[in-house]
């Protein structure tokens, strides 16, 4: 895992203070995509499953952390937000859980950054998937809006 | 607000241990719906809003909360889960903030109590917002199954 990658777990415990209680860490990051593992204890409901709440915050947090790295790499900064999702839960969850956001095409990307550099602002739709012990869980679809914040590097 | 809605606040605290670091508290419950609240604080992300996992998780336990006292006030017991959501962010949340669950009419409950009491398990989609202020910040729907688990009352 990168420098940059390794950071971003800091980063997202620093800034967002539930993803400090759901326990949220980088596990992986490659060209397929980006994965974040949370704890099933600090996440359970009255089931001794995983509550809706924080298999949604995983994989939101899972796309935005994705996000955030490829716009980063391709000098962008700028503020990212979720607009819209939509989640699909398959079966529940009964242990420690990742999220595997699914890095978007580049021809996809290219046309964002371009889009975000020329006009300031551009928009882009991610996927990520929550999977217990190799088994997918969890469908989770979202919308996110970039708005160039001047900081570019 | 009658017993068991007071008590639902406390239920909800116990058994979902990240609703206690969201600061979920019950605020309200009558003929239009329940309402949840939370604090930004404890909410919060990086642009000082709160994050979207926050938000959805208190739309979420709204809508959850409010089909469990309506089903209770029916004499049914059961495991309740949601299946899908879409959630809608509309506007930054920049404060304290309530989500109102709304209740579904009386024919729609009728069918989902006879439901659940013949065949042992029913479905019905909810919907809730987020206010802040009282604007409407984020817009929310779910289907939720109820799996009837012989406590009936």
């Amino acid at each position: 895992m990168n420098g940059p990658a390794a950071q971003l777990g800091q980063r997202i415990l620093d800034d967002i203070a539930l993803a400090r209680h759901i326990g949220v860490s980088v596990s992986a990051y490659d060209d397929s995509g980006l994965v974040l593992t949370a704890p099933l204890a600090a996440n359970s409901n009255h089931h001794g499953t995983a509550f809706g709440g924080s298999l949604f915050s995983l994989a939101v947090l899972a796309a935005w952390g994705l996000l955030t790295l490829k716009l980063e790499e391709r000098g962008v900064r700028g503020a990212i937000v979720v607009q819209k999702s939509e989640i699909d839960y398959l079966a529940p969850v009964t242990g420690d859980f990742i999220a595997r956001a699914h890095a978007p095409d580049e021809r996809e990307l290219t046309q964002l950054v371009n889009l975000v550099k020329r006009r300031g602002r551009g928009r882009i739709r991610l996927t990520a998937t929550i999977e217990q012990a190799g088994v997918s869980a969890v469908r989770f679809a979202g919308s996110f809006a970039v708005m160039r914040n001047g900081e570019e590097t």
